[in-house]
């Protein structure tokens, strides 16, 4: 349309308008066209697929969520939508649109802004959602904020079906999707500058994350009533469960499926430490009765809930002595690209 | 809770946890309790008022959109909460949630956090919506972001019925509410330390905006098609209809109704071009059938919708001449308060 009036690699000083224009054009069949009234309004509407709506909203900056020398703006934009889609996966909702707003830092380029806006269309194909609204506004530094809004079914009594924090009941088993831990080695694979098979494996595991919709969704449907996805570390974010519900969570060491290229990078002991502490991962932690679980593909079971001394998580080793955490666990969990 | 652990002054390096557990306490009543799953689980669970679910998103950064010098805390968080809530008044949507995501720059102080966190929570008590979620992280700046959501009735086509930019049609009467001008007049106060009546009350139009919920209500109910909200100015957001809706409009200088308070300020001609080009009003620009606006109270009618001149907006003086538009509109358009 206006996109003549941008010239790529040039400072997007030109009119809020033409860019919104060229990023609706930009992201494609990723931009809302099936809702009541599309981007460019005051507002966007649609009619939620379930009766609860389900929201949550994210923030990421630079330097503090992403390194510009670590990660290029389309991988920024893929990760910015997955993660935040992941909140929804955790709670067995699904996903249906997302409103995006951006601060742009003096030094953002169109190029920048178009290889961003690239990663969100992708990422938002690979988990069937689409952009609905936004905001551009110019400021000091770059920072973005997704909401990603979903929804979910009710029961008879009018409460909305998802998975809490707070619902582990003692006597569930705890249970892990995937191989936690390749998030936390690709970033270390990135720091080292390692590339190649398996290295590749765990930095796209980093960079490219995909939010546990199907699982979210299936367990929910099964009626496992409690989740959380892994964005702090695996020990960190079982603690929000134990917290929230109350009760003691007892994991063993020997049962975690430890990420098979992170153990041939950096050894079994160092990827068992990631698997515990890197986060990043975005796989869901459910907890819930055992034979149910059983019937979910793709997860493991790694322990259960206890009774026993609520709010705490213990690691247990084959010999039942804890497993002393990782040190370094502040400095693992200020990871960059962890907080949130 | 743990308040113990953060002292006023403080850069705020604790926990994002201990934060949180803060902010939620000190909204009190602003912070959603009536909800299906309350701040603190990875998403906020509602179910919608309307069959229709109206969302809009906006980011506002420090040195664009406030000036410390110039706004208190205090009054950002209000303005953020009120600008928001107008994009969902200007659709005639009832607002029922706010999610908030929160970078704060290096020199953001606790006794910043709690100011920001009283005036949204005023907004919210004034606007009676309610803080569902959040997110807070670190970055090199301070920028804030929220999404307003609120919820429309369905017709019995499925269709939401809303109020929206592009359903202006020749023969509409144009309405504006309230007494534009009055927050640009503001500004200028603030700039120019003025004190006392009338100066403190359009600093108060400024920085406290109210967002035209009831009156949005009241237009959709009675079944007027279109509106906009006054945040870039009267001329260029009437402009946004015209150019959405494929119409001409023609605006009436004598009958526009000007800030009285502006007026004995800085005089009629300055208020008068305040009033067309200052923006950050967050009145409502309305059209429609002009017996069905009349029944509205607190607008006036300024003008008309045209087939002529699609796109074009003029304002006429009374013998039918064009007015000049301000002159200095780039500049009033920059001016830090206004952009989004």
């Amino acid at each position: 349309m206006r996109e003549s009036e941008l010239s790529a690699g040039e400072t997007p000083t030109r009119s809020e308008f033409a860019l919104i224009e060229r990023i609706i054009m930009r992201l494609g069949e990723s931009a809302a066209r099936d809702i009541l009234v599309p981007p460019g309004d005051d507002s966007a509407v649609w009619v939620p697929g379930g009766g609860a709506v389900v929201a949550t909203i994210d923030a990421m900056t630079e330097g503090t969520h992403w390194r510009p020398h670590l990660s290029s703006m389309t991988d920024v934009g893929w990760r910015a939508v997955a993660t935040s889609v992941s909140d929804l996966a955790a709670m067995g909702a699904t996903p249906e649109v997302l409103l995006v707003a951006a601060v742009l830092g003096p030094a953002v380029t169109l190029n920048d802004m178009d290889a961003f806006i690239d990663g969100m269309a992708e990422a938002c194909r690979a988990h069937n959602v689409h952009v609905a609204g936004g905001d551009i506004v110019r400021g000091r530094a770059t920072a973005f904020s997704i909401t990603a809004l979903g929804s979910a079914r009710l029961d008879r009594a009018q409460r909305a079906i998802v998975m809490r924090r707070d619902a582990a009941h003692p006597g569930d088993a705890v249970a892990v999707s995937g191989t936690p831990g390749a998030a936390g080695a690709g970033f270390r694979a990135l720091e080292s500058h390692l590339t190649g098979l398996p290295a590749d494996e765990v930095i796209a595991a980093l960079l490219r994350p995909h939010a546990r919709i199907d699982l979210g969704f299936n367990a929910v449907n099964l009626g496992i009533p409690c989740a959380i996805d892994i964005s702090d570390g695996l020990v960190q974010d079982v603690r929000h469960i134990a917290e929230r519900s109350a009760v003691g969570i007892e994991i063993d060491l020997d049962a975690l499926p430890i990420n098979q290229s992170a153990i041939a990078l950096f050894g079994l002991d160092t990827a068992r430490d990631l698997a515990l502490a890197a986060g990043d991962d975005y796989e869901l932690i459910l907890t819930g009765r055992q034979q149910i679980i059983e019937a979910l593909e793709g997860v493991t079971i790694i322990g259960r809930v206890l009774h026993q001394h609520p709010g705490e998580v213990v690691v247990r080793q084959r010999d039942g002595a804890p497993y002393p955490l990782p040190t370094g666990w502040d400095q693992l969990r200020a990871w960059p690209l962890a907080q949130h």
